[in-house]
């Protein structure tokens, strides 16, 4: 599957950096792979990227679960290595272990209102699919900041995100804007999207976002029955009884996993047409793409098992990187210090 | 003038460690000296005490103007030379050359709601004071865990403080409970109140909180025109037109401040009653109030002149305790990132 991404390097751009992660708390699914980690893999060619595992973001909402983190940071770990991601091309690194970072949050913190961060859309609909009732956690509210800071310490520039994280980009460039003018100079780099066109693959339920605690998701360490079992629940159309009856295509997951995960996508369209007219039974669809989900994830759950297995060498990797990190974002944490003033000791 | 202080020392304590500081967005006054800075020569004899100096506390109602943080940190640590906090007894640091200080903030911050930070007596108070409208920056809303962060980084147990000051010792407990409560055992120690029963001195216009900017304050750094000036200036009676007249004494500031300062407060008392019959004029308390406050502020000058004379000094002693206060500091982080999981690098 080819991605389209909205913003293109010109000719004469120097290589762009390009920060992406994801929340540690929990292991990665094929949502994430075809959503985000497929394009990782090619953007790690063009670009410099860094991947950040945002274990401090995980805890925003977690503060009283811990364990829902720190159990999931190899994984993560070992899920990108699983997919193709290559150390050697892709910065991987912790962020708990950058203090800049923390740095950052702290100073940005001051040029940002509260009342900004409450009208934030994404962080509103993020609260209100939350159950936190009147308890939001000061940590989940300021995650934008903190979100800003990550951006900023690694001067990406281009941001590799869904329509629904737009906000964020908007809040880190407002940051952007009030440091530089604060220091009269450019010492942070405005970012942009890099808006990837893969709509949000829904649960095998079809009900909502993919999580392996309602054991409605495909994990990219699912074994070969889990895969069985979770394609043959999967949600089709209620209403199509009989192999013989048309069939509605619209909100049949196995088609929308069809649409994401099949190489040919002819065919798939000619399974469409005869599944609308009828003939065409959803154990015949689900058993088409069963093969190929069987067939994507066998090598990474192959990969992924080679990989967690030797923990250690996650951790070196994770270590590796985050030293890189430390002292690229310390560079930037500098700078805005020594723009607040606050470079007292040089 | 003696302090007194709810919390004492038992025989059979462990020397316990005192956290005090001060925003660095402004020298220090003499009301600064009666209320905490005099206490804390006596404390550093008797307990392990460090300063900070808070200039990222400084900064979260002062994003957009920095200065008046950065232009201050050395007055602030020249101001505790000049009263006699002695560097070789008492840490005196630097709140943004401690990273483990924001670390922890982050921390924190997933253990306390918004709803909880927007109760909290003392932020409301002061927000009310400030000129925020309805953009108060995030980074003041939760500096009470910034506070917590520091008090626990440095393992204070008493923390010198105003009665407006206890709803921070509260929120700072709060938290150390909810992280042991995570933790399963006692990472932290909760802290106590050290009350100073000194009210806060009144501006010499008897009508707010002393301001170099308002003009109604004396400085550790005043000349002695200047405090002439100011004595002369200060809020009195107002019905106490000739010297026969009847004078009161409450909420007359010479009155206020020759409490506070003048070492002999029989002498004082004996004023007192001479005014309210009438035959004392405001021309002679005022003369005595300044002679006292002349002799208290000449030594403090003179040294405060020669210790910001030499800048070098100055940061040479800010950055070793900074660099003590990292090592302790750090400790304390390892501890709170084991708590959550978060150590995995050792």
């Amino acid at each position: 599957m080819q991605n389209q991404f909205q913003s293109k390097l010109q000719p004469d751009d120097p290589v762009e950096k390009i920060l992406t992660g994801d929340r540690a708390t929990g292991q990665l699914h094929i949502g994430h792979y075809i959503g985000s980690l497929q394009q990782r893999v090619e953007l790690q060619h063009k670009y410099q990227q860094t991947i950040l595992v945002a274990d401090l973001q995980g805890l925003t909402d977690n503060g009283n679960n811990p364990r829902k983190v720190s159990s999931n940071i190899l994984n993560v770990v070992a899920d990108y290595l699983a997919v193709g991601i290559d150390p050697s091309k892709t910065t991987i690194c912790l962020q708990s272990a950058i203090p800049a970072l923390a740095e950052l949050t702290m100073y940005y913190s001051n040029l940002v209102s509260v009342a900004r961060l409450q009208r934030n859309p994404t962080v509103k609909n993020e609260i209100a699919s939350k159950s936190f009732g009147s308890s939001i956690p000061t940590g989940f509210l300021m995650y934008p900041i903190s979100q800003a800071a990550d951006i900023t310490a690694f001067k990406a520039t281009l941001i590799p995100v869904g329509d629904d994280q737009l906000p964020m980009i908007e809040q880190t460039n407002e940051i952007v804007r009030k440091l530089n003018s604060i220091a009269q100079e450019e010492i942070l780099v405005e970012c942009r999207p890099l808006l990837s066109k893969v709509p949000r693959l829904p649960s095998t339920d079809g009900k909502s976002k993919m999580s392996k605690s309602m054991g409605n998701c495909i994990l990219l360490s699912s074994s070969e029955k889990e895969i069985t079992k979770a394609v043959k629940s999967m949600y089709t159309d209620p209403n199509h009884l009989r192999i013989d009856d048309p069939g509605q295509v619209e909100g049949n997951v196995v088609f929308t996993y069809l649409d994401a995960f099949h190489p040919d996508i002819n065919y798939v369209n000619e399974l469409k047409v005869k599944y609308q007219q009828g003939g065409l039974g959803d154990g015949t669809t689900k058993k088409i793409l069963e093969e190929c989900l069987q067939e994507i994830i066998k090598p990474i759950r192959e990969r992924r098992e080679m990989f967690i297995a030797d923990k250690a060498q996650l951790i070196d990797i994770l270590r590796q990187g985050s030293e890189k990190s430390q002292d690229e974002s310390n560079q930037v944490l500098n700078r805005v210090k020594k723009a607040f003033g606050l470079n007292l000791f040089g």
